[in-house]
Formats: structure tokens, C-alpha cells, sequence
């Protein structure tokens, strides 16, 4: 692992023109990984464009740099012939969208920090035991002497804060703490990048909220909550499935629930299922038993059909399966 | 500063019996500082006593040692004749509930992080630059060269994660996070916290969320945000005055508020009034208007009246603050 580490700081330190290119539905630590890298490399007085196949959710524009990412459409690769393609945080060909087809032409470094990456870079630093990809970026920088001013450390920060569910998650280890540390004494505000991204919820939201909480309900004493929304409660209130991509968490944060589920329907007929558990409920079984697929502590799976009919046989499908636990 | 600390650890390295004391009301930070100092002293074998006036939140007996602090009727503080009564978090003698009537006879250290402390020990160690008192105790403990084992370092975590809002308030600095590095490092694991605290709500107070989102509107072209309940709203959902603690947190976190409101009588004709500001709007001055108190993005008062009547009346004064600002 030094190894491929000191080997892309080595490449990165010789090239003069390089494209740094994010995954699809980028989050906060793809954005954060990709404009550091590009930050930290302009620096250097290298030739620099960084790039995602994705429009850019409109809140990370709060971060005025975000601004300097292309998109596709932006740039001819071939033209700008880049002397290497670095990607972060995509764990394989597929997540870097339209780009993919250019990467056998090219020289590719893949830094990512999911177990689950394919490889598919030149040389490729793969490492899980980081939260975020944006730490491996900071080690990077740092290691290439990149100086670190208020905005890149701002900037490098978001990646962990986001990665990590502002601290809340289990990933959240002293490293992570460290890093965020020294990212303050370098002029980083924490407290901005929350503010930025959680308080930034709509009114109608917080009534697509409220609908789902009218909706929810308790079984097996306690241990199983679950909610829906439908195709009609997102018309209603303005909202797409964007707005609710935290409500099953919320869920699954009611005391004594072991297993949260919820249901949307935000395409008619096309019913997405979230499954989370707390501690030991593996909710994967459930998903694969319904074609789906996941983790023990998060799953998923999409269903056609009728949303009333769904969720009833779902519940009853999770519910049986508590009984065998128990 | 560094004299009072000094002083301190020179005093407490000598006492053989303690008294460890903590507030009424008593938050994270206090019972994490309380139960720290208390396990501190105990494992370098000084007998120590740790008490709080005021009944525990029963979640926080999720963290077992909990059960060490006694209330003011377990003890008998001329029997026990401590050497020393360290007093932590409390910024005035009123702050110790019945506790305060003894102070007089004993020698009496205070720690606290509160600028608005009154110096009211005979040592006094009061710095407003650490987010949580449980800082200090980190900082007492390590110079007496407590061992920190894993549970002591869950412990003295969560003092620093409560009084920083889980690492979300601006008083979350470099020093924040290097002191919970190092507590990981010790065998802490900040998520376990999160979840104790976070993850354990009961479906009643979803509801009552539910029906304050219901109540809620916007004013000023959607700066002012504000809800409301009513005693009826408690006892219908069988919830009590602590279970919307976070809401006027809920309401500024819309996006584009600047100034939220949250009315909730839980005595009939009691109305109690938080109200919260993002960035410029002084709130303190509508609070003091109406005889109050606080600061400029966090202030309250309770007026009694009828709810209906007090919320047109409280809104239209702070929409009368807000036209005088624009």
C-alpha cells in the first residue's frame, strides 16, 4: 500500500497536465476529494481540470470553488490530453459515468477508500480503513508539500464531515479526529460545512417529514418501525425522492427499534424499499430474499407493484423472519 | 490559569476524601465531568463521593457507572468530611441546588468552561476557551496520571461530544478533536454516544415532532420561522416539556431562516418562548423586550397568557425588529 501511495505521489509530482475526475451522483466527499486534489495541484503550478459526469447538488455551490468542476459536455479529453487521469473515490469504471470510455487511453490512478473497488486504475492506492477518500487526498497534498489556506482546508474538510455522518457513524476513528484537527489549525470551520449541509431543508420538506411520521408504525413490541410515502404525498408537497433520502434513518433512531424499513414511491408503481437494523437484524437477508441486495446493517431493493400491497407483504416477510430469531 | 490548574492538581494529589459535585439540571457534560473526576480519583485510591441535586435523565444510565452519582439525600456531607469539594460545570453556588448551603464549611474548588462564572470556590479554574468542562477534567486527570481505560475514556467523551452539539457548534476547535483523538486512542468509541443519545427517541415524540411541523409557518419572506404547542399537545402524545427540546433547533434548520421561534405551553397558560438566530439578527433584544434573557442567537422568556394570543403578539413584535433591520 506505501507502496502504490509513494508511487502516485512520485507520478503526480512528474506530470504537468492532469484530469481529476469524480463518480456519478457525486456526495460530499467525492466533490471534497475532487477540488482538493485540483486545489492542492494548481498549487504546484501544474495544468489541472477536474471533472464530473454529474450535475452538482445546488447546496455544495455554497462552497464557491465548486464552481471550478466541468462537466462532461466541458471538456474534450483528447484534446486537453491529459499526461494522467486521476479518479476518486469510484470503486469501478461504471461510476465515473461517460468518462469510462476514455480510461484505456490513458495513464489512470485510482485513489479510493471502498473495499469494494475493481482496480481498474494503473496504479491504484485502495484503502477501507479511511473514512473518507478526502483523508487519503490530504495525505497526498501534504506529502506533494501542497500549502494549506482557509478555503482548501475548508474544502478537504467536507469530505470527512460528510463521509463520516458528521461524526456520528462508527468509521469515526482517531485518525478521522486527527485529520480534522490539524485541518482546523490549518483555518478549517467545521461548523460551516454542517450548517451548510444540514440546514439547508426546505419547508416542504419538513412537511414530507411529517407525512411520513403520520405514517409510521411499530411492530413485533416495538422492535420493527416502518413508513411509506407515495407518489402523491411527493406531488403534494413539491418534493422528490432527494427530499426523504434521511427518513429512514430517522426511523431507525426511535428507541428499542431494531429494524427500520421505508417505502417510496416516487415513479408510480415503482416502489424503493430502505431496510436499516441497529445491531444485530441482518437486513441483507431480506433484501436478497426480494432480489435485492446490501450490507447486515443497510439494504435495499426496488419492487413493482402496488405500494399498500408491498408494504404489507414486506412487513410480513421481516417480521417472519424476526420469528426466527427469536 | 496555569497557577489555579497547578493549584488544583497540587490540592487534590494531597486530599485523601472528596467530594465531587455537579449542577442541577444536569446535562452530558456535567455527568461526564462529574463520573471522570470521580473514577480519576477513585482508581489512585482517595475515597471519593460523587453527588448531584437533581434527578439523572434516565438515558444516561445507559452508561452503567451512572448509578455511582448519588442524590443530596444519600449523603450526609458533615459525616463524609471531605477534605475537598470539587463542584464542576456550575458558574454560581445556586447552580448546586441544596449542595450550596454547605460550601461555606469546606475548602471548595471550581471548574468550570462557563465565562459567567462567579468565582465562588476557594480555587477557582475558569476558562471559557474549552467547550466542555470535561476537558478540564481530561487535562486534571492526565497531570495526576490517571490511567485511562476504556471506559473512562467513554465516559470523559461524552462530556466533549454533548456540549459541542455531537461536534456541530462553532465551539468545536482544534482541541475538540485532538482531545477525542486521544480518547479513541484510549479505547472510546464516539459513536456509541451518538447513538445513546441521538438514537433514542420514543415514537411520542415523532408525533409531537409531526404535529409542530404541522404548526409551522413561515414569515418575512421566509426568514422568520415559527410553531407552536399547546398542553393539549403534550398530553395527547404523553410527552413532557423535555421531549421538544431540540425543536427550535428543527425550525432555524430550514433553509433560509433567520430567526425561528418555538411557543410550547406545557403548564396550562404558561408559555414558554426559545427563540434562535443563524447569523445577524439579535434575538436577545425581542427577549429582553418582553423581560427575558440570553444572547444574540439564543434567548427566551416565558410570558403567561393565552398561547394563541401570546403567538400573534410575539411574532408581530419580532416581524416589527425585522422590518426595522431591512
Amino acid at each position: 500500500m506505501a507502496n502504490e501511495f509513494l508511487n502516485i505521489v512520485g507520478t503526480l509530482n512528474e506530470a504537468q497536465k492532469i484530469l481529476v475526475v469524480g463518480h456519478i451522483m457525486p456526495d460530499g466527499d467525492d466533490i471534497s476529494s475532487v477540488l482538493s486534489l485540483f486545489l492542492g495541484l494548481k498549487s504546484l503550478g501544474k495544468q489541472v481540470v477536474a471533472a464530473i459526469d454529474w450535475k452538482i447538488p445546488s447546496y455544495f455551490f455554497e462552497i464557491e470553488e465548486v464552481k471550478y468542476i466541468k462537466n462532461y459536455e466541458e471538456i474534450d479529453v483528447y484534446d486537453f490530453n491529459p499526461d494522467i487521469i486521476v479518479i476518486l473515490d469510484a470503486s469501478s469504471p461504471d461510476r465515473v459515468g461517460r468518462f469510462s470510455d476514455v480510461l484505456n487511453d490513458f495513464k489512470v490512478i485510482v485513489i479510493d477508500h471502498h473495499a469494494t473497488n475493481t482496480y481498474f486504475g494503473d496504479i491504484n492506492w485502495v484503502d477501507s480503513t479511511y473514512a473518507a477518500t478526502a483523508q487519503m487526498v490530504l495525505r497526498v497534498n501534504k506529502e506533494l508539500q501542497v500549502e494549506y489556506d482557509e478555503r482548501l482546508s475548508l474544502i478537504n474538510l467536507m469530505g470527512i464531515e460528510t463521509d463520516t455522518g458528521f461524526f456520528r457513524y462508527s468509521n469515526a476513528n482517531e485518525r478521522v479526529f486527527r485529520d480534522v484537527a490539524s485541518l482546523i489549525s490549518l483555518g478549517a470551520k467545521p461548523d460551516f460545512i454542517a450548517r451548510m449541509i444540514l440546514e439547508n431543508r426546505r419547508l416542504e420538506q419538513f412537511k414530507l417529514l411529517s407525512r411520513m411520521i403520520d405514517n409510521l408504525k411499530l411492530e413485533c413490541d416495538g422492535k420493527l418501525a416502518y413508513s411509506y410515502l407515495s407518489k402523491k404525498d411527493y406531488e403534494e408537497f413539491n418534493c422528490t425522492d432527494e427530499d426523504s433520502g434521511g427518513f429512514v434513518g430517522e426511523i431507525r433512531s426511535i428507541k428499542g427499534v431494531e429494524v427500520a424499513i421505508f417505502f417510496y414511491e416516487y415513479v408510480k408503481g415503482e416502489v424503493h424499499i430502505s431496510f436499516r437494523s441497529k445491531e444485530w437484524f441482518d437486513v441483507s437477508k431480506v433484501a436478497f430474499t426480494l432480489g435485492g441486495g446490501g450490507h447486515p446493517r443497510a439494504a435495499g431493493v426496488t419492487l413493482n407493484g402496488n405500494l399498500e400491497e408491498i408494504v404489507r407483504d414486506v412487513v410480513k416477510l421481516t417480521k417472519a423472519n424476526f420469528d426466527l430469531k427469536s
